[in-house]
């Protein structure tokens, strides 16, 4: 049975990068900047991504949300209150989104053109691990990471920070109750991705959110 | 394709469900309570071990661990220090634990006899997804959440809460900063699973330890 599985996986993650592929040239044509953002359930993915589309609005950046959840809908409705399209995709039991699901979803999105957007953001399911092995055609990964859940996590889900192109630590506010040691964190970060771009912020108090942005809106300048 | 994914899915968890039942056997003829703790990386699985194991040997138990991890033998080293005798299983990529693996280590482990053991404590991969499906035998899922992550992950994980029986909020002592609100908490766990057993722990200040322990000591004794 292990062939056939190993056989299946492959197939799966073939035909995965090939929709991605495909969604990857349509968001370039589109000029649109895609993140796939990935982390533990309850990293702060949802609040981060609140305070990112509320703030790039109020700098004038179009943009726009699909956020996947296994159920229900509280993360599109809390992004919502931003102001920014946002739609949800429930996985229904699914560990992670593929390319399939974004590629459904946005033809089902009748009042977002992609084209009219400069940033769309793709919350991904709270999983450390499978969200890895799917390309979702974005242009960077960004991995997420809280400073209450330990700064060994990149040493021991070193595929995922592995695929990343970004780090962000969240609720640096609760750094100091949490006992959370920077140095520690970020040399883990940088021995399973060396030269990552690291960021520290907190979403409730605001630190670390300015360069953020600032490196969102360089990218999406670059495209 | 997705038909041959569903069936082979089927068979995958089917031969898990005849494999835990074989181990299930061997865990109740050898009369040990045996635990599998589940959560998202980063809810503290290792420190309520770590201390649960000190405390109930403390207490005379004769203890002994599993700990799944993708890569790393980090919480190994972290629980031995308690004392009990701990096995690593590295499941490289695997996103849980099954039964398979688990019979394995268990019979590659020469000092460990499961007659001579009071309590087995099975630490899970970090995930709050994919561990649902596969039973490894134990006698008691315990899912642990902490007050970092947001009341809302019982509704947005439901697989996991659903199949737990028993549930351990952790890290208390960060209530207060992280405004965690108990009662919605604990709605949220006995929405999804009505009536299920719930504990309060801080493993660093020891709130709610007593109460576990003595879970953990009656339910060996109930065996």
């Amino acid at each position: 049975m292990t062939t056939r599985i190993v056989e299946l996986r492959r197939g799966i993650l073939k035909k995965n990068d090939e929709l991605a592929a495909g969604l990857r040239e349509r968001f370039a044509s589109a000029g649109v900047l895609v993140l796939n953002l990935v982390s533990s359930p309850g990293t702060g993915k949802t609040a981060l991504l609140e305070r990112t589309l509320r703030d790039l609005r109020s700098r004038g950046m179009r943009v726009a949300a699909l956020v996947g959840d296994l159920e229900t809908d509280h993360d599109a409705r809390r992004l919502a209150a931003s102001g920014a399209p946002v739609r949800q995709i429930n996985t229904h039991g699914i560990c992670h989104l593929d390319a399939e699901m974004v590629g459904r979803h946005l033809d089902a999105w009748p009042d977002v053109a992609l084209s009219s957007l400069d940033c769309l953001f793709i919350e991904n399911v709270g999983n450390l691990v499978c969200p890895s092995s799917y390309d979702l055609g974005e242009r960077i990964r960004v991995v997420l990471l809280s400073v209450t859940e330990g700064e060994d996590k990149p040493l021991k889900y070193p595929g995922l920070f592995n695929s990343a192109d970004a780090a962000v630590i969240t609720k640096m506010d609760l750094a100091a109750p949490c006992g959370f040691d920077r140095e520690l964190a970020t040399g883990n970060v940088n021995q399973i991705r060396p030269g990552i771009r690291i960021f520290y912020t907190s979403a409730k108090t605001g630190a670390g959110i300015e360069e953020w942005l600032n490196y969102l809106a360089g990218q999406a300048r670059c495209l």
